[in-house]
């Protein structure tokens, strides 16, 4: 288990950290604003007795690491990266078959962010990703996740095509999204699973992608190669989530 | 009709644009760069009459406004706004039913070029935007469309509910995203169709709501309210997708 120093920026982010009950350590705003959202940030600090900072716009360019803090930064408790047994536990307690994300080094921390934003709404147990090369949990990530992160456990990994080989010991089946794969509606998604999402450019690496059991394709009808890497999560979830409300009946679409 | 001025910026943006043969006025090109990509741009260069001009990293970080010109910024001819009645004309001529996307004042140009290149790519025959308050077609919608916008018409509109209901004249039913609307597997999207996307703050505006047939819903588990802007036009564009790709039976899921 791992720690980073955080910040959280914007409005709606530091809400939703405090209605998650995120420990904040320390807020700041900006002198003088005294809108809706921030009078409610205000009483859940005043609330949790967090100290606030009033300081000028020029104070909170500087802090933000965004660009984009809407007069609003909370200095947060650190994120903890959680353990990939914690994912099959929470999967357990809910009495659900698992369904994880693994992301093969996404770069860009917006992907990031709204892929775990993704992940939690479709009903996931948690997110993995890789400890090289891939973008961590940054605060971007953290702005981009909506206030995500605050419920869905993300795991860092050394070695994302051992986990898959440890994982399938634990009975879970793995598919990546390819072009060239099975297209996803004629592929039986419903047991425990994990989705292997490649990055921007480079799509799944080959050793991940050799250690998945299935290769899902989106079909696509235009003249270019692919979905954005967030946008493809959101559809190959959404046909996994689909199949799962269908029970245990035979794929249903082809 | 409008234009617009444009740079095309990032490797794969500019050689997207030179295949789908669209005018490219001035190449700038990072000077002493010798790569694959870029000698790829060369070639296309030279074939299209271009002329280069190798300029420093300064320069091209000047002239850059996504900030990520990869050492590769074209200036084209401008982008040009479709008209509704094109779009039209495109699913006649394949015989397909319309399918168009209509985005209520998306703000965020990263999500407009990615809901874009997920139009083109689900087989939709247009973008509708409206002209006020929404984020028109810049440098980083384009990159973030990664290529699509060469290939499926945009328009841009004075007023979404109005062009709605002209619309529904020709046919075509409208979809709109709503939280509190019916599961997305229950409806019937497989005719002619406008699926109506809300900004990322505040949904779908309620004239255009109103001016909606149907409300979709995406089904969602976790503790926050909605996904990405984008991946929610994704993940309704390709149940539409599934749906027409089902032909003429009943909705399959439920």
């Amino acid at each position: 288990m791992r720690y980073e120093e955080f910040t959280i920026e914007g409005r709606n982010a530091v809400i939703e950290a405090y209605r998650a009950g995120r420990p904040i350590d320390r807020l700041f705003l900006l002198d003088g604003c005294q809108d809706g959202p921030v009078l409610t940030i205000r009483k859940e600090a005043k609330k949790k007795g967090t100290p606030i900072k009033f300081v000028t716009r020029e104070r909170l360019d500087q802090m933000s690491e965004t660009g984009r803090h809407q007069g609003v930064i909370a200095y947060a408790a650190a994120y903890e990266y959680a353990g990939v047994e914690e994912m099959l536990e929470a999967a357990r307690q809910k009495g659900e078959p698992p369904f994880l994300f693994l992301l093969d080094n996404i770069e860009d921390p917006h992907n990031l962010g709204a892929i775990i934003r993704t992940a939690h709404l479709a009903g996931a147990h948690g997110v993995i990703i890789p400890k090289n090369r891939a973008v961590g949990l940054t605060a971007s990530a953290a702005k981009a996740s909506a206030g995500a992160l605050n419920y869905i456990p993300v795991a860092r990994v050394t070695n994302l095509s051992k986990t898959i080989e440890e994982l399938k010991k634990e009975g879970i089946w793995f598919v990546c999204a390819d072009m060239d794969g099975t297209r996803m509606y004629d592929l039986d998604l419903k047991g425990p699973i994990g989705l292997v999402i490649g990055s921007e450019g480079e799509g799944v690496g080959r050793l991940v992608r050799e250690a998945c059991d299935m290769t899902a394709s989106i079909p696509m009808k235009g003249r270019i190669n692919s979905l954005n890497a967030s946008v493809a999560a959101g559809v190959l979830a959404y046909e996994i989530v689909r199949q799962r409300l269908n029970g245990a009946d035979a794929p249903a679409a082809n």
